[in-house]
C-alpha cells in the first residue's frame, strides 16, 4: 500500500521540491529575516469528533498546531490564513463564532494577525486548514535534518498527556465542570494544546535540529533521524511523563507507550551539542548515534528497535 | 439566514482584521515588494463532482483559483502550498499522481514553487485547500477598494463559457474525445481555467482597482463597489460573451445570464481613469458611478438594477 510519506519523498524527488519535508518552508524575506510557512488540515471524524470538541477550543486547538510548526523552526509566528468548510446544519448555529473566538484569542495572544482565509460549504463534515507565516534571523530557522552524531536530544515538555485524554474521549468522557480533575486536565491536553513558542525561540540559538511532538515522539524521531540521515538511542527511564496519566494507568509499559507513539502533545524534540546542554530547563532523553536512520529504545538493561508508531494517515 | 460575507464583515470589524477582504492579502516583504498571500477551498460534491473531473485538471484547476487571485493583485506568483483531503479508496488509485502533477504542471508554467502541504485522510470526500504566495512592488498592489467614479470598468476576456460548461456537465455531457468540439470546449472552461497572470501584471501599473470574476461578474462587480463606496452602470450589449454558448443556447438573456451570474470565468474585471483606457486590448464594459453599491445594468434602452447572483456559499 502507498505510504503516506513514501509518496511526498517521490514527488520531492520527482519534481525537485528541496524546500517540502520540515514543519515550515523556509523562503527568503529581506536582508535579515526568513520567511517561515506552513499548513495543517484537520478533518471532522479523522482529526476531531464533532461531540468530543467544545468549538472555542477547536478554534484554539487549529491556530495551535499552526504556531507550534513556527516553534519547531525557532521561528516568531506573525500572519494567519484560515480555510474552514462547513456543512449548512453547523453553519445555522453559533460554532463559528465561538470557534473563530477561540481561534482569535489564541492568535492575540502570540500577536498573530488573521489576514485571509476561505469559507466553503460541506455536505456533512467540517473541515480546517490553517495556514501560518512567520519569521526567523537569515538562515537561522533550526531544521529537522541537522543532527549530528552524539548531539543529546531533549524534549520541551512531559509527554502522554494528549494521548491519555484521547482514550478518555474515546471511553466516552467528555470535558465537562462535573468531571474529575485529572480527567479533565488530560482531556484539554488533548483538546487544547498549547504551542510552544518561547521554547522554540529560546532554544533557536543553541538547537542543532528540531521538530514538533504532533505524530509521536517515536515516529517524530525516526523524522529526525531519516532527514539528518542519522539514528538514535533514548531511555525509557528519562522520557517525561505526564503524571496525570496515572489516574488512567499505572502500568509504565502503557504509560510509556502514550508518551512514545500517541502524539499530539505539542511538546519540541531538539539536539543540542554536548557542550551546550548543562543547565537546560528541559528533558534529557538520549543522544544521536551514528546507526543511519535506527532508532533504539534502552530499557531495563535491553536495547529494543523503536518502531514508528505514531499517526499516519495513510 | 446568515450570510457568508456578513459574517466575515462582521469578523473583520470585531477582530480589527483590516486585511481580510481582497483577493490576497498584502504584507510588508521587504524594501522593494510586498508579500501578497491567498487560499482556496474546494469541496467535492460542493465545487467539483468526482464524476465530472479528470484528476489532472483538478489539480491545474486547484492551482489555477490561487494563481487569478495573484493576478487580480497585479502579481507575481513566487511558492504555494497544498493541503488535501483524501479518502483510503482514492489514496489507492492513481489520483493523487495525475492530481499532483496536472498542478505542478501548471506550477511550473508561471515558476511557481510548491513548499508545503499537508495531506490527511477524509471519510468519503475529496477536499483541498490551495495556498499561494506573490509579490508586488511595494505598495503598488491593486486593490478591490480603490475605484473611483467616473472610472471605467473593462473585463479581460470572454465570459460566461465557464458556466455554460457547468451546466453541460450538470446535463450529464462529459469530456470525452469523442465529444463535440464546441461542447469539449466548454466543459474545459469549467474543469481547467487558465489564470490572467500576465493580464494582471500589464494591468498593475493602470488599474485604478481589479477582482477575478470568480463568483460571477454581478456579484464581483458588487465587491468592487462595495469595498470601494461606488456604484457602477455597465452595458449588456457590451458584455463580452464567449461565442461557444451558442451551441447551448442562442438566447441572449440565458447568454447574458450566463456571463453575469455565473462565474468560474476567471478573467479580471478592472477600473482604469478615462485617460488610460484608449487602446486596451481588452473589453470596455461600463463605468463607475457614484451610486454608492448601485450596480445598474443597461439594457434595452432600459436601466435595471442588477442584483449580485454569483456564487455564495451561505
Amino acid at each position: 500500500m502507498r505510504k503516506e510519506f513514501e509518496f511526498l519523498s517521490n514527488i520531492k524527488r520527482q519534481f525537485n521540491l528541496d524546500k517540502i519535508g520540515d514543519d515550515c518552508a523556509v523562503l527568503p524575506k529581506n536582508s535579515t529575516h526568513d520567511l517561515i510557512i506552513s499548513t495543517d488540515l484537520m478533518v471532522e471524524d479523522i482529526d476531531f469528533r464533532r461531540d468530543w470538541m467544545i468549538p472555542k477550543l477547536l478554534g484554539h486547538k487549529a491556530l495551535a498546531v499552526s504556531l507550534s510548526d513556527i516553534a519547531a523552526m525557532g521561528g516568531k509566528p506573525v500572519w494567519s490564513m484560515l480555510s474552514i468548510g462547513i456543512p449548512h446544519d453547523i453553519w445555522q448555529t453559533s460554532f463559528v463564532d465561538e470557534f473563530y473566538d477561540g481561534y482569535l484569542r489564541l492568535a492575540k495572544k502570540f500577536n498573530v494577525e488573521l489576514v485571509g482565509g476561505d469559507i466553503s460549504k460541506t455536505l456533512d463534515k467540517i473541515v480546517i486548514d490553517s495556514i501560518i507565516g512567520g519569521e526567523v534571523k537569515r538562515k537561522k530557522a533550526v531544521m529537522r535534518s541537522t543532527a549530528k552524531v552524539g548531539d543529546l536530544l531533549f524534549v520541551t515538555g512531559k509527554l502522554g498527556g494528549a494521548s491519555a485524554g484521547l482514550q478518555l474521549l474515546e471511553q466516552g468522557f467528555r470535558y465537562s465542570d462535573d468531571e474529575k480533575i485529572w480527567r479533565k486536565d488530560l482531556i484539554l491536553k488533548q483538546l487544547s494544546p498549547f504551542p510552544q513558542i518561547v521554547a522554540g525561540q529560546n532554544l533557536s540559538k543553541i538547537a542543532t535540529s528540531m521538530i514538533d511532538i504532533s505524530d509521536g515522539l517515536s515516529t517524530d524521531l525516526q523524522h529526525i533521524c531519516k532527514a539528518g540521515n542519522v539514528g538514535a538511542k533514548i531511555y525509557a527511564d528519562k522520557i517525561p511523563i505526564y503524571k496525570k496519566t496515572n489516574g488512567l494507568t499505572k502500568n509504565f509499559a502503557e504509560q510509556l507507550n502514550f508518551a512514545l507513539n500517541g502524539g499530539e502533545d505539542y511538546q519540541l524534540l531538539f539536539t543540542v551539542k554536548p557542550s551546550k546542554a548543562k543547565g537546560l530547563p528541559y528533558y534529557y532523553i538520549g543522544e544521536i548515534t551514528d546507526k543511519s536512520k535506527v532508532v533504539e529504545l534502552k530499557t531495563d538493561g535491553q536495547n529494543i528497535l523503536l518502531e514508528p508508531k505514531g499517526f499516519q494517515h495513510f
